[in-house]
């Protein structure tokens, strides 16, 4: 018998599923598009009846623990996704309800960074740390914050939501409504924002001159950069600097011992690695100074259906931890 | 045979201690001058002999659950107190061997504010509440988290330094050394500071023109607010802007149920919390909004004492309920 968990990661075009063991060994894995069903019953039911079947494929006797679901606006309190702005059902949505009502066994759902914090812990470079955060960079800014060895989930399960500290009050317009948002600076989408308001500001040459706003990524602005292009290089210095402070004024609150950077804008590598650690360095309080550090993510390709399952073997860690306590 | 947790709480001046049931109830109580003693030897042995004498008094058979204590720069982590400013002794002091030693039963070890955050939890108006803060308003800002119903001590147990949360880049000086922090702001020697600004800023009479900075202080501001001085009144609305806007942003990485106010500070009553509560709420990320209570601290006099002895209350608790599961 081989014991798997279930990792589910919800994106808003694809949903991917892994069948993983205890070691993060993917046995089966698939995939079905996420938004092509009307109705969110059909699409739960398509969706099991793949992995069931990807299941049947692996030939072994499989004994399934649990399925852990990362989903947008996922919710571990209540076990549903609550109003995600990129699905197109709305309202409350009880996944693990749909999920377990098939399967009978464990559902547990949460945000994509809380299961990357998770993929992190029990996949990847925090293996042995307790206290530790991943933030995530993509289209926004995600976080995971794991205290005690456990997820900080907060009251109602969505507790770190660091992309939204405000850094500058009256700044940025960010799509949450409110300004100032550390995402509007630091992410994908703030970088390009950062990109326009130097050319904006300076009138040097630039190779980004030649972009549309609506054609420039993240990719592009490093790529310029590493040519020596210094509006790029500023760029990166910015951002750096914002997510520096930021992160500095968040460990005065969790303390953790290590920082990971997960996702497209981490990849810059020192361009954003270097500035990000000097500024946080130069902002924290003494008790924290030298002693966090800043990391790339240690999970690969496989990172979502990873930090899904994890959150199912972290589970099963914390179990058998009190039971031999 | 009556079970107690012996409370210790450690100030600059005096140490106070109660011997307390797991209702709050004080059997017996005392203290001894800090910092007479040349030697953290000799005042640990007058402070246990003192509770020993006081144990005798109870004329009860007494079982010690084990020891809790609440001092300045107390880490959780290690036992010991760090380069507590306001102590004689320097470095690193190990108070829980120490304690241990002399009384051998467990002995827990925290900061003032974690240890106030506790004794909410076991004692006071956070009963039945497993994710909210504590704001300790003295002569600076402390703050204790509890999350997953536990404390946040973070990776060397020193999380929860919200008061140096940097919330005005280059702003005020810090007795930390830094600029801009929360409590340079909010606390009684933060609300001295910006009385001084209004009344270098404004013209207008106000009864805190005839009153030096070194005898000013907090409760004196809120007396003239209460008169309608209009200086004063501007100060605590502009504290309480300050603290509201740093609140959200905590909110935003610990998703609180409730966040309680605590000390001398919070007794302004509505003064300080109608204008935390305006801007909180109008900071706050939609998911948090009208769903984070701000309240007054529920632990009267003897709150040192009691959070000191919830260190130990909640471990039990903890233990308890694992034991059940």
């Amino acid at each position: 018998m081989t014991e798997i968990a279930i990792g589910i990661d919800i994106g808003g075009t694809n949903t991917a599923f892994g069948c993983i063991d205890s070691l993060g060994k993917i046995l089966a894995e698939g995939s079905i598009p996420t938004q092509t069903r009307h109705s969110f019953g059909d699409y739960i039911n398509d969706l099991v009846n793949e992995i069931k079947q990807s299941l049947n494929h692996t030939n072994k006797l499989i004994d399934i623990v649990g399925v852990g679901i990362g989903a947008p606006n996922g919710s571990y309190r209540t076990g549903t996704i609550e109003n995600a702005a990129n699905l197109r059902w709305r309202g409350t949505l009880p996944i693990a309800k749909l999920v377990n009502e098939k399967l009978a066994v464990p559902v547990k759902v949460t945000n994509d960074a809380n299961a990357a914090a998770l993929g992190e812990r029990i996949f990847g470079g925090a293996q042995n740390m307790s206290d530790f955060m991943v933030i995530t960079l993509g289209t926004g800014l995600g976080s995971g914050i794991v205290v005690n060895g456990d997820l900080l989930y907060g009251y109602e399960g969505f507790a770190g939501e660091v992309g939204h500290v405000i850094v500058r009050p009256g700044g940025r317009e960010c799509a949450c409504g409110r300004k100032g948002c550390l995402e509007t600076y630091v992410s994908a989408t703030g970088v390009k924002r950062t990109v326009y308001k130097l050319l904006a500001k300076h009138l040097g040459d630039s190779a980004l001159r030649d972009i549309p706003f609506n054609d420039l990524n993240a990719k592009m602005v490093a790529e310029a950069a590493k040519q020596g292009d210094l509006v790029a290089l500023e760029t990166f210095k910015y951002t750096g600097k914002m997510l520096g402070e930021a992160l500095a004024n968040v460990a005065s609150v969790t303390a953790p011992e290590a920082i990971f950077l997960f996702g497209g804008l981490a990849k810059a590598g020192n361009l954003l690695f270097d500035p990000v650690r000097k500024v946080m360095e130069d902002n924290l309080l003494f008790l924290y100074k030298d002693k966090i550090k800043l990391l790339p993510s240690q999970l690969g390709e496989n990172a979502g259906i990873l930090g899904a399952a994890a959150l199912i073997w972290n589970d099963e860690r914390i179990i058998s931890k009190l039971k031999s306590a």
